[in-house]
């Protein structure tokens, strides 16, 4: 599960271009969002990030969500060019600093009850060409700024959800060989049918598909395993799971009693591992593109839990930021299972964002962890989870281990061990 | 002086378009609203309202503030069509709902010391077709919610500025008659002319043309009027002045220490009436274009400084709820002096935008006053303003009483006449 493009809403990017976005499939997007992804409440406010780029879905999901009865819809629009004016013309000492004002009236606002969705659509690129020590310090105190929102959302206080809308700077990097009206049709229609929207019926397709992943979060929650053991190239991988942990996947049913699907789309299952027990050496399946930088060929080796040496081939010293961010920026928060069959996995394509490329593959994700998938984790206090083997941390991170090759065991309390993924599928 | 436009940030307007906008003389507005409008400081924080539409005009500023040592600048982009979405789909109870935590944020950010950027340009006919209790609930909400930080402007704590882009809503409406790349290319050249963007340096032509300024305001102070005669057709208006006025306009100190522009264009020279004492007729010169609205024809008596009567040919009912707003929206706020020969008055355009129509004729203001518009005002208290006769309200609305024919007289304590205006011009 993801909440990156939930935790920087003053880094998204681009401007509103028509494009060749299916107007049909992306109201029915819209809908799929504000019914499906938020299952906005009659009276609830509605906060809304997204880049100025993805302004066709924003207007249409505001129609959906005052149809809907929303109380009140706020955008928060971000743009690239603005961001970038920082980068290139702001004082060295300025980049500590954040926009702390916004991000506590969210907070509070989340406090009253107030739902929240992010539209993902930047370019995933947008910061790559930066001084990556500036990047490096926006990022933390935006992380830092914006941490009494993000716990709202970590914990589960209330319903929301990310999807994703296919803006021209994003559809040129995933396909940089298409002219750019080409490029944005063919992400579009890849954003459309992973989020589901082929059919004759949307939502009835969401509630199956959830049904299906429910049956897999059964499954697991039945076994209750002490770890799971990855194999694969260059992976030999123990992730030892939470006491208590609970496996969680499509909808799940937040603090404030709403059912949502905070991912459009998603493939995986995932839960909470222990914050002090991983131990061995994965290495990524996929490019990892972390606040603008694309990290390629991350090699880590764990020990107790944290991870004692990492490498990359390109993006090393982003890794290396990101991973010092904090204590519990080298411990694990998730784990997650694809399979290789995923439809996302099979259309190949590389989407530079999380949203979509942890759903192509079993990923690990470094950081904070979420409440929700403890067993009651939503009513403990901080304190239990971390004793439970819960990570805290500023930052949440996915990164692909999975691939068609991935083997994975499930590990008992008696020390035995059950076939889970054979050759990247469910055993 | 007008700060309708800081007051309502969640209801501009449009999408970008790079229509037929100069961009050299858009980069220079730029340049005068940061240097000129804004005197931002070196480290303080920036909050930039705009519609989405003004776009381009937001990027260089952000990119002049950054230059000129900004600390962070957070935009606040609003939409037309979301805003639209709410009249058309929104449940009836909730308009009387305003994104209090944004509001309350940014008061949080002024008391910080965060300067504040507000670029107009929405339709001011947005919401004309628009249910008027609704948009009037909405309205009220609103003012009541961004109450907080509107008082850290009207009480002048920071420095603050207001100034224009011509988007193709906006020009479609004031050139109706024109095709769109032509609307907005006319309407570009009045908002960079009255701005005083033509000559070779506009920061130099500012400082002479606050310095003009500056000397009518001390000719007014020195003379220290009791009241304001005003007679022209239709009116026959005394504006008694508040105990301890003081004329304003062009550039002013803020109590942050800044001299700032607040208004990008300026002409005119204003202070505060006093709210008991205003008697007779006056009719509007000019129609009011208010929260979407057009108002026309206004005419209103005073008695004892509240409006005992209000009439207008075209609407009425807008006009009669926002004079109902509260006990403070019947009485004045501000009188303004606008040569008839002023650049804006002489283009011949009615903008349908307070910013540029009230500097084309003398003019006043029902509702909140400006505490900097006494002697010492920005250390007053808010019982010894009222004490002196400055109005308190939720809203603030510039209306047009001046033209060619406006005789205006001041009178001094011992009752003695002073010509002031004459055939519309300075005596």
């Amino acid at each position: 599960m993801t909440d990156s493009d939930a935790s920087h809403p003053s880094t998204f990017a681009g401007l509103a271009e028509p494009g060749r976005v299916d107007p049909v499939r992306l109201d029915r997007l819209a809908e799929v969002a504000v019914k499906v992804g938020l299952n906005i409440q009659p009276g609830q406010d509605l906060i809304l990030t997204a880049p100025v780029a993805a302004l066709p879905l924003v207007r249409r999901v505001a129609v959906h969500a005052y149809r809907a009865g929303a109380g009140l819809v706020t955008p928060i629009l971000s743009d690239e060019q603005v961001v970038l004016a920082r980068y290139s013309e702001a004082r060295p000492e300025s980049f500590d600093h954040a926009a702390g004002w916004l991000f506590s009236g969210m907070a509070a606002a989340f406090g009253e009850g107030a739902a929240r969705m992010a539209i993902a659509g930047d370019n995933p690129m947008m910061l790559s060409g930066q001084d990556s020590e500036a990047v490096a310090r926006a990022n933390k105190a935006n992380s830092h700024a914006y941490r009494p929102a993000m716990e709202r959302i970590t914990g589960f206080d209330i319903n929301w959800s990310i999807c994703a809308y296919p803006t021209a700077a994003w559809a040129r990097l995933v396909f940089p060989d298409l002219p750019e009206p080409e490029a944005v049709a063919r992400l579009a229609n890849a954003v459309f049918r992973a989020s589901r929207l082929d059919g004759p019926d949307p939502v009835a397709a969401w509630a199956e598909h959830n049904a299906n992943l429910m049956a897999r979060r059964r499954w697991l929650n039945g076994h209750d395993f002490q770890a799971l053991h990855f194999r694969g190239p260059g992976t030999d991988l123990t992730v030892g799971l939470a006491e208590g942990h609970e496996w969680m996947g499509g909808a799940s049913t937040a603090k404030n009693g709403v059912t949502c699907n905070p991912n459009i789309p998603t493939e995986e299952v995932f839960t909470t591992p222990h914050a002090l027990r991983c131990e061995g050496y994965v290495r990524a399946t996929k490019p990892l593109s972390y606040m603008g930088t694309l990290i390629e060929n991350i090699e880590v080796q764990f020990s107790q839990g944290v991870i004692v040496e990492a490498k990359a081939t390109k993006g090393e010293a982003v890794l290396q930021k990101m991973i010092s961010s904090d204590e519990g920026a080298r411990r694990l928060g998730e784990v997650a299972l694809v399979p290789h069959s995923s439809p996302i996995s099979q259309s190949g394509i590389l989407f530079y964002n999380t949203l979509f490329d942890e759903n192509a593959a079993c990923h690990i994700a470094l950081g904070q962890c979420y409440a929700k998938c403890f067993r009651g984790g939503t009513s403990m206090g901080a304190e239990e989870i971390r004793q439970r083997g819960g990570n805290s941390s500023i930052i949440h991170v996915d990164w692909m281990i999975g691939g068609p090759e991935t083997d994975i065991d499930g590990i008992t309390a008696s020390g035995g061990r059950v076939p889970v993924f054979r050759g990247g599928e469910w055993a």
